[in-house]
């Protein structure tokens, strides 16, 4: 264990705001200065374990070098053109692959640059889908919890919460359904999740939304909170019998986290028929290297918006709108995803999380511990509410940096989401970290 | 003049949705296989002069090599890692040389992934001020003809138009003032003017406003419409003397294509005390190679977020903040725009602009014309409303690519915005594809 590091965020004048960082207080940014696999070195040579892949991006280790050589190449090929009248082969392959792995046919894939405005153009898309066929709908069912991303829109269908209190007023209202979590996404339903259920019954009876968002059976910001199978099923179901738009909010699941490809087949490997309308896609979309949204959609959504009228194209769009580079890196990622020796690492990794998951069971200091595929969650018994300003947080967070390993709890949750190729050497001492705050804590 | 190009977008099951395109219609998206300086390379060999930098992101030329390779350095050293708790020299060396040449004293940059985030940041970040302060403000002014993005927060203080009404009930409401176009931004005020200042003097009477946002002299999408510089520093000292924070939106007009480096110093050269408080830069901060957004502010906007009560934080943030790469690509664009090579090329590219606009002066074709710096918007006499929708865009559109030269009119709007790299012999085909449009115009 050591302490030096450079305290970039102490010098004077220092110019960066960084995001989610209270700008007083005794913490410092540590400066990377290099990162390959699963570590990050700092200046000054300390060796961190990134054991969230970098906010949940990174999926085959940092400077993976067969991305960095594509991210070369096209850079020096054709490194960005307008995407409207223009079209490029990286664009097009990528978004056929795309096409190809997800579940459900979808026809269409728009792009955009990061996790927000993939669901910021999701919900305009389903929005004026209604507007076009001259039916408009313009309420939203989303799930307490949800955090869908940072823009004003994506804020709107999120849980209300202290990070959009200050902006409130100026959010849309959107109809909410109480969710309950669950340690295993396969457990029955119970009288809760029917409460649920009468919920987005009784909003249907009453209204007619143009969509439902979600993030399917795992909600990231919330606490790496789980839901169950069953429930979502319902909830589609019955969004599907009223023609409500089912949004599927796959930028933390997809690419593998929870083990298939998407999260969402969990649910349709049982039931295709309720794959989503509309998926979003970002973060392990580039492997981690660079900024790329996507959003995509079945054909009767596309076809509302195929008529003479030009007044009913999609007029959305962002300057780098399909980025050339960032598309050679998402080509790039998928080709290391759909290698056999990727399915075997995420096996491998999954079976060591499920271990350490069975060896935390009946812990004195844990309320709760989940796992699914690449993702492990542990709840700390607190005093506090569960949730992202649980105070357990700093003390948590600090703990394991000072042990040279990066986990970063949202409030009293603690969860590992590695890169997939991270060793078994690693990952046993992220677990002994783990343990020895157990033991420190009891 | 050759039509020869790939039909992508007719072949059966093409995979993607293109922004702002009609899926509807004859079009085709044309394939660009590589690009370099001013020229995109199409499949079959034609190639096109890119009279727009590509949404007018590109600075240097495509593909410029000493880029290129930035980009290829940083992504085989280190590709990205989380931008909360570390940091990195390219974030840093990059905010603070961009702090360095701002127009006013900016303490702060925060990072997102495209201008449309930049926007979303700055209103937030103008909201929560006000919010942290204890003295809540929450209503925003904007100006007519306003375009700031397609996220809801972007869209909700754009003018209300075609492109945004199928999302009209779920945007927020916003104190907009009637702009008057000119061709001349020094002209003097006139009775049109006095009646957008009596609207602003009206709203700050009856409301505390919490920020105003404007492009700065230059509207980009309502058609590269110029306004006063005598209107804007009035409109600039009345926010000024009510408290309301001023939010440039420089995601066209920064990185010299006004001029200066930066649109607001046509004003501030004068009067230094009326530089924005807080301003937005996308397109080309990266010289048109990745996506990257910075909103910068100036030391008392984040003073107000430097409180020990954790609330007080800025809570948002993208995945990819402050990518490394993009980082990497937008230092090597600094390191190119502030050699004394491209001060010159813009003073030619100008003077060349110049002499153009005074050809085209008094046409009978031609309604308006008008040149400030890199820029030039010619608009046509139309017996349709001038504005994006009038309908000889898209004969003028196809007939300058029929003739291998991309220019993207907004409406009746033709404009020209090229990379500051194109020789004068490109512009001079330019040119002449104009004047034989307007040839056969009459």
């Amino acid at each position: 264990m050591t302490n030096t590091h450079t305290d970039l965020r102490l010098q004077p004048n220092y110019p960066v705001w960084h995001p989610f960082t209270p700008l007083m207080g005794a913490s410092t940014e540590l400066e990377v200065v290099k990162a390959e696999r699963e570590f990050l070195h700092l200046a000054g040579g300390r060796v961190l374990i990134d054991a969230v892949s970098s906010w949940w991006v990174n999926l085959h280790g940092h400077g993976h070098p067969a991305i960095a050589e594509a991210i070369s190449k096209q850079a020096s090929t054709l490194e960005h053109v307008i995407f409207a009248g223009f079209t490029h082969q990286p664009a097009v392959t990528l978004a056929q692959r795309i096409l190809d792995i997800l579940p459900g046919a979808h026809s269409k894939v728009f792009y955009s640059d990061n996790g927000s405005t993939a669901v910021e153009v999701a919900l305009k898309m389903a929005l004026q889908y209604w507007h076009n066929l001259g039916t408009p709908r313009t309420s939203i069912i989303a799930l307490s919890g949800a955090y869908h991303g940072d823009t004003f829109g994506a804020m709107s269908v999120a849980d209300r919460n202290p990070f959009n209190a200050p902006f409130a007023p100026l959010l849309f209202e959107v109809q909410q359904l109480d969710l309950t979590p669950t340690d295993d996404i396969w457990a029955p339903l119970d009288g809760s999740d029917q409460h649920t259920i009468q919920q987005m019954e009784k909003i249907l009876a009453q209204s007619k939304p143009a969509a439902f968002i979600y993030e399917p059976l795992v909600q990231g910001s919330a606490g790496m909170r789980f839901y169950k199978a069953a429930l979502l099923t319902r909830l589609l179901e019955l969004a599907q019998q009223h023609q409500v738009i089912t949004i599927a909010d796959e930028i933390m699941t997809g690419f593998g986290r929870t083990g298939p490809l998407f999260a969402s087949e969990h649910l349709t490997k049982n039931t295709p028929e309720l794959s989503p309308d509309i998926i979003c896609l970002s973060k392990g979309l580039t492997g981690g290297f660079l900024p790329l949204g996507v959003t995509t959609c079945k054909d009767h959504i596309q076809q509302a918006y195929r008529q003479e009228d030009i007044m009913a194209t999609f007029f959305h769009g962002h300057s780098f709108t399909a980025n050339p580079i960032s598309c050679a890196a998402a080509l790039a990622s998928l080709d290391l995803l759909q290698a056999d020796h990727c399915s075997a690492q995420r096996q491998q990794l999954s079976a060591s999380l499920a271990s350490f998951t069975q060896s935390l069971q009946a812990h004195p200091a844990i309320a709760h511990v989940r796992h699914l595929g690449c993702v492990l969650a542990l709840e700390w018994k607190s005093s506090d509410k569960t949730g992202y300003f649980n105070e357990a947080r700093h003390r948590l967070y600090q703990w394991c940096i000072d042990r040279n390993v990066l986990l970063r709890p949202l409030g009293n949750v603690l969860y590992i989401i590695p890169p997939y190729c991270i060793s078994e050497d690693s990952l046993q001492r992220v677990y002994a970290v783990i343990k020895e705050l157990l033991a420190e804590l009891q």
